[in-house]
């Protein structure tokens, strides 16, 4: 029996673009929701972002065969204690957490009960909140279930299935593993991208207007990245600290080395770095995980 | 009198840009082109890059009242050899290099009984070669022009409004203090984005095929910028070394900073930089240098 029933705890960006895609790919499934902001509530309502919003989180997962927790990291714990009692037995917990060795860890704390398996679509944009979700996020991306040893083999396979139906591409992987991968293809580009726009807006020689003026050179792409939710990206560095941490380092090792590389003129090695950081693009394209036309193919949809 | 004949040396993405934006902008300007490579001039000649394409450089600028040169900054100097003895009297001559100091050092002691006035325009993509240009590329983009002391008036205002016409907006700076603003807003992102890419490709714990399927997380933006012409890049780090290396100092010291706070679990002052980076984000949409609609207005050309 595939999944019914599903019930969204946090409408913003992902919450309300799990609901739309729902709406448009599987409109069988009943929706329910629920934020803890009142004014997120009222816009969901408006947006349809779930079928029926509800004003707390006990009634919107009460009679649910699938919860997705789309909070914040750090607030995960919050949303299930929130939940706890007023889960349907058998209904499978999930999430769409950033991190997952610290989400899992968290939610199988908070519901021992319960059927645990821990989520990590891999789509989003800087935006956030209730208005910014769109049916199509999820499409040709893809999902990174993570399973904790002993997860009930038929659970796995119906979110799995539920993801595909959303038109993501499904992957198994271990929660470490995950935070690994994911600490160099997005969080360390994205504390990158916040130092390098906090370094440039502290600069006494150089004005603010100036480098507002002069952004088209290719800063205004790290300000794009740079203005992603505070919160949510804070709670991401501090669950993920140490694959973070180690990633940074290594990142670190390689700026000195061209750093030296610039002091000492040695274009040659400047050259063979530069040749060789194309080749990880047009595979990048020619998978589809992006697009060479100026926009990114964005207009499709 | 306003200038009439333009010659365009190097037909790549600047040159053909150049000649396009002409051509939709001023089409009273009769243009000739050369480049140093038979195939781009055969491509140039095919796209209508300039009026004529000639087989050398001599007789491309033989005619010209302005010439740009449209090379890489390390060729910026053979350039000039190229057309010294084929320069009409009162010529101007100008670039679009990304590096201004050492360009303006070069062109004056090659041309030095001509009228150098540097300039660069404050636009590109990362694509490069005779078929990536386009008409627009200029448009609501700004223009730094850089004329060294005691450059004529007359001439700087002519050069200003070619500029204006082609639908920049023109700024007039020293050559120093260009190099600064420009290691902020454009040569240090390279930089990074270059290393980050690197880094990511050659981790033994995640797969190059991890790293390309996880790229939608934020990695496949410095992907894109990490595929920009390599010789170009070799040749703006070689000339702007001095404000380079400065500017990268500033950034390692903000990173180390960010990554002690990520080690403490200081959750407050990584809060509070995510948050003060919005802000310039918000600002740079608001002068028109980027768009935040999701195609970032790209579909508008
Ligand atoms: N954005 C991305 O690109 C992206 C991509 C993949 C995964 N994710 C993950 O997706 C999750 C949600 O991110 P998002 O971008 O959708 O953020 P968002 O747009 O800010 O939405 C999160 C929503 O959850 C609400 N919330 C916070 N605590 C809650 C609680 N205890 N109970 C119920 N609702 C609560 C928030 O309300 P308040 O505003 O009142 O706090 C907010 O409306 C995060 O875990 C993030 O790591 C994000
Ligand atoms: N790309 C950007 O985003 C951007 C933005 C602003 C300014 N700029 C500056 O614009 C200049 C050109 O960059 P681009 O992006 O247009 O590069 P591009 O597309 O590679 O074009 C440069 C062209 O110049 C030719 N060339 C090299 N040496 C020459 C010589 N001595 N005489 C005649 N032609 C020669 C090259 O031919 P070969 O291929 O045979 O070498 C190539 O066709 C650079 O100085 C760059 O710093 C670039």
């Amino acid at each position: 029996m595939s999944i019914e029933r599903v019930a969204i705890i946090g409408l913003g960006l992902l919450g309300g673009s799990i609901g739309l895609a729902i709406a448009k790919h599987a409109p069988g499934i009943v929706t329910t929701g629920y934020d803890a902001d009142p004014a997120t509530r009222e816009a969901a309502r408006k947006r349809k972002l779930a079928g029926t919003v509800f004003d707390n989180a006990a009634e919107a997962v009460g009679n649910a065969d699938l919860v997705i927790l789309c909070v914040p990291v750090g607030a995960m714990g919050f949303a299930a204690e929130a939940i706890r009692d007023a889960l349907p037995e058998g209904a499978i917990i999930s999430d769409v957490g950033s991190s997952k060795q610290s989400v899992s860890d968290t939610l199988r704390a908070a519901l021992p009960d319960q059927c645990v398996i821990p989520a990590h679509p891999v789509a989003g944009t800087e935006q956030s909140g209730p208005e910014a979700g769109f049916p199509e996020l999820f499409e040709h991306r893809w999902c990174i279930l993570t399973p904790p040893a002993g997860a009930p083999e038929d659970a796995v396979e119906k979110l799995g299935a539920f993801w595909t139906n959303l038109g993501s591409n499904v992957e198994l992987m271990d929660a470490e593993h995950h935070d690994l991968v994911l600490a160099v293809t997005s969080h360390i580009p994205h504390l990158i991208a916040y130092t390098i726009v906090g370094t440039a807006s502290d600069l006494e020689d150089v004005t603010r207007s100036e480098v507002i003026k002069y952004s088209a050179g290719g800063f205004r792409d790290f300000t794009r990245i740079a203005a992603s939710d505070p919160t949510m990206w804070r709670d991401v560095f501090l669950s993920n600290k140490d694959a973070v941490l180690e990633m940074l380092g290594r990142f670190t090792e390689d700026l000195t080395a061209l750093q030296r590389a610039i002091r000492r003129g040695d274009g040659d090695a400047l050259h063979d770095l530069f040749t060789k950081t194309r080749a990880i693009r047009r595979s990048i394209i020619e998978q589809g995980q992006d697009d060479a036309r100026p926009d990114f193919g964005r207009s499709d949809h």
